[in-house]
C-alpha cells in the first residue's frame, strides 16, 4: 500500500514518525508492503514552495491509498496580514479530496481518567463517536472584507448534509443505533435544512436508527454533564471543531486522540452534485488521518509531544483505508498496554519524569 | 423604579416569579419604591397576539428602567415549518434595545462543587465573566432557503466590535486587568476583523489590560483544563453562546447563572452608526436580565426550576441599572447563604430530597 505522509508544521514532523514507526513494525509482524512518501503542507509548504497545499502534494495523494497527516499552522505564518496560510491547504486538501466526514471516536481510557479535568465517575464507559460535517458550512461559504467589516457565509446544501448523515447512520448501526444531531436550529436556517434532512433520512433509510436532536448550546453542557448519554454525535463543521475539541478533555488529552476523514473513495468526484453515492458500502476508501491537536508550536522540536493521537490516527488507517481490522486492533491494543503501564507524555504528566515521544511510540512497537 | 418583566415559557414564569419575591423584599428593607409590569414575550405572546414581540413589549421595555426575563421557546412552538418563532421575539428585543454586551459571569460557589462535572481541585478559585457579544453575527445575518439548500450570513463591522470589546476591557479594569478575545482566526475573516480590532483597541485605549487571543476550538479546552487561568472572555455572538453553556458546567448546573445584557443606555439609538458613545461612563445603563438557562419545558409548571439563576440575574439588575450596589450584594450573599445551607434544587441533587423553587426563593428572601 502506497502510504503519503504530510508532516506539516511544528510537533506534525515529531508525531507521524512516530506513527511512521509503528505502520512499519506492523507491516514487518503482518508481512504487509508498506510504502511511504512524504511531501509538504501548510506553513513547511508555504516556506519551500509559496504555496500551503502544492500541486504535487494533491497528486500524490490522490494517487496514495490513505493519507497520513501531522498538524499545520504556528505563530510564524499567523500575521494577520498574511496572504496565504498554513490551514488553507489543509482546509483546501480535506476538499479536494471529497473528505466530508470527519471521525473522531473519544473513548476515555481507564489509565488517563486522572489527567482529564473531568470526575472520573462520568467517566466511565464514555465511548462516543463525533461524525463532523468537513468541506461545507462556514468554513467554506463565501468571505468578504472591507476596510471596515468583514463576513463569512455558512451555506449547506440538502446533498452535503444527507452524505454525512448517511455515514453517522451506519457508523451508529456497527455501534449502539444512537444518534445525536447537533444543530442551531432555533435561530439558523442552515441548522432547520440540517434538522429536516437529519430527521427525514434516518425516518426513511434507518428506521432502526434513534436519533435525537440538540442544540449546540445544550449539546456543550450534555457533553461534560452525561457523556455516557452519546454513541454517534453528527454535527456540522463549525460546531464539530468546538464539540470535539471540548470532548477530547474527556479522555484527558487532546494528544492522545485521533480523527480519520473519509469521502466517497471517489476523490471528490461527486463533490456538489445530487447523487446516490452510499458511502460505507465499500470496504476501503480513500481517507485522510490527523491527531486532533494542533501543531503545538510552544513544544515543537523537543521531543516531548504525545504521539499517540497520531499512533492511533494509523490504526485508523489500517482499518477504514486499507480494511486491516486485525492491524488496526493491534495498534490500539498496543497503545492501552502503554498507557497501561504508566508510559504518558508530559501533557498527561505535568509534575514527575514524563516520557517523551520516542519513549511512548517504543513502547507501543 | 419601573421594572418590567417578561415571564416568557416553560420554567420562566415560574422563576421571574422568585425573582420578583426577591426584589419586592429588597424593596421593602432599603424602603425603595418598585413598581412591576409583566407583558408577554416568546411562546405566550405568539399564543396570545401572534406575536413573539408585540410592539406593547417593546414600548414598555423602552420606558422601563430594567426589563428581567425567564426564558422562551418549547416545542409546542418548534415545529420546523413554523412561520414565527418564540425565540426570534427575545433576538429581536436584544437588537431593539441596543444590548450588544451579555455579561455571563461563573463564580462557581464551593457548596455547589459537588454538582459539577469538573474536578473541584480545578474550580477553587475559578471566578470568570464572560461577555458576549448579543446583537450582531451568525444569529442576525441575512438568511436564504430553498428546497435543497439554505444560508446564514455572519457579518461583523469595525463598530460592532469595538463597542463590545472596550466594554470588556471596562470590566477587566474592574476586575484582575485581563481579558481573553475569542475567534477562529485561523479560517474565518469576521475574526479576523475581531483580532484586528481587539488588537488595536486594547493597544491604543486599555494599555493596561493585557490581551490573550485564543482560538474558540483551543478555549472550549482550555475552559475545562485550567479554568482560574481566565479573567474576562470577550467573544463574538454565536462561539460565546456555546462557550457559556459550557462554562455554566464549572458552576455545577445552568440553573444557578445568570445575565446582564447592556447597550449604552440610548435604547440603541447608537445602533449601526460609527460612533463613541462610550459605553460604562454612566453609572445606569437600559438593561435586560435573565438567566442562562432556558425553558426547561420537561420540568414546566412542576415548581422544581432552580430560581438562583433568576434571582443573581435581579442582583445584576439592582447593579447595573439601577445602580444599586449594595443592595445587589446583599441578594448575592443571601444567595451564597442559602447555598451554603444546602438548600439546593433538584438540578443539583439529583438523589434525595431536594428544594422546590419556592423554598429557595424563600431561604434567600
Ligand atoms: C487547523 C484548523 C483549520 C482545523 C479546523 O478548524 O478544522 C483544526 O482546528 C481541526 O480541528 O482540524
Ligand atoms: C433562546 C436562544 C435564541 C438564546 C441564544 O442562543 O442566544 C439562548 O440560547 C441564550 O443563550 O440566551
Amino acid at each position: 500500500a502506497d502510504i503519503v505522509v504530510l508532516p506539516g508544521d511544528g510537533i506534525g514532523p515529531e508525531v507521524t514518525a512516530a506513527a511512521v514507526a509503528v505502520l512499519r513494525e506492523i507491516a514487518r509482524c503482518f508481512r504487509h508492503d508498506f510504502e511511504f512518501a512524504s511531501h509538504d503542507i501548510g506553513g513547511a509548504a508555504i516556506d519551500r514552495h509559496g504555496d500551503p497545499l502544492p500541486a504535487a502534494t494533491v497528486g500524490a495523494c490522490r494517487r496514495a491509498d490513505a493519507v497520513l497527516l501531522g498538524a499545520v499552522g504556528g505563530p510564524k505564518w499567523s500575521d494577520p496580514g498574511a496572504k496565504v496560510r498554513p490551514e488553507q491547504g489543509l482546509l483546501a486538501l480535506r476538499r479536494e479530496l471529497g473528505l466530508y466526514a470527519n471521525l473522531r471516536p473519544v473513548r476515555p481510557h481507564p489509565a488517563t481518567l486522572g489527567a482529564a479535568p473531568i470526575k472520573p465517575h462520568l467517566l466511565a464507559g464514555v465511548d462516543l463517536l463525533v461524525v463532523r460535517e468537513l468541506t461545507g458550512g462556514i468554513y467554506f461559504g463565501e468571505k468578504t472584507r472591507s476596510v471596515d467589516a468583514a463576513s463569512d457565509l455558512c451555506s449547506y446544501s440538502t446533498f452535503e448534509v444527507e452524505r454525512v448523515v448517511r455515514r453517522a447512520c451506519m457508523l451508529a448501526r456497527q455501534r449502539r443505533g444512537h444518534l445525536t444531531s447537533v444543530d442551531k436550529a432555533n435561530v439558523l436556517e442552515t441548522s432547520r435544512l440540517w434538522r429536516e434532512v437529519a430527521t427525514r433520512l434516518v425516518r426513511d433509510e434507518f428506521p432502526d436508527i434513534t436519533l435525537e436532536h440538540q442544540l449546540v448550546d445544550s449539546m456543550a453542557m450534555h457533553l461534560l454533564s452525561r457523556p455516557r448519554a452519546y454513541d454517534v454525535i453528527v454535527t456540522e463543521n463549525m460546531f464539530g471543531d468546538i464539540l470535539t475539541d471540548e470532548a477530547s478533555m474527556l479522555a484527558g488529552s487532546m494528544g492522545l486522540l485521533p480523527s480519520a476523514s473519509l469521502g466517497d473513495g471517489d476523490g471528490g468526484a461527486a463533490e456538489g452534485q445530487p447523487g446516490d453515492a452510499r458511502a460505507g458500502d465499500r470496504s476501503t476508501v480513500i481517507g485522510l488521518y490527523e491527531p486532533i491537536h494542533g501543531s503545538a508550536p510552544d513544544i515543537a522540536g523537543r521531543g516531548i509531544a504525545n504521539p499517540v493521537g497520531a499512533i492511533l490516527s494509523a490504526a485508523l488507517l489500517l482499518r477504514h483505508s486499507l480494511g486491516l481490522e486485525a492491524e488496526a486492533l493491534h495498534v490500539e491494543t498496543a497503545v492501552a498496554a502503554t498507557l497501561e503501564a504508566g508510559i504518558f507524555s508530559a501533557d498527561l504528566m505535568p509534575e514527575g519524569r514524563a516520557a517523551d515521544t520516542d519513549e511512548v511510540a517504543d513502547a507501543v512497537i
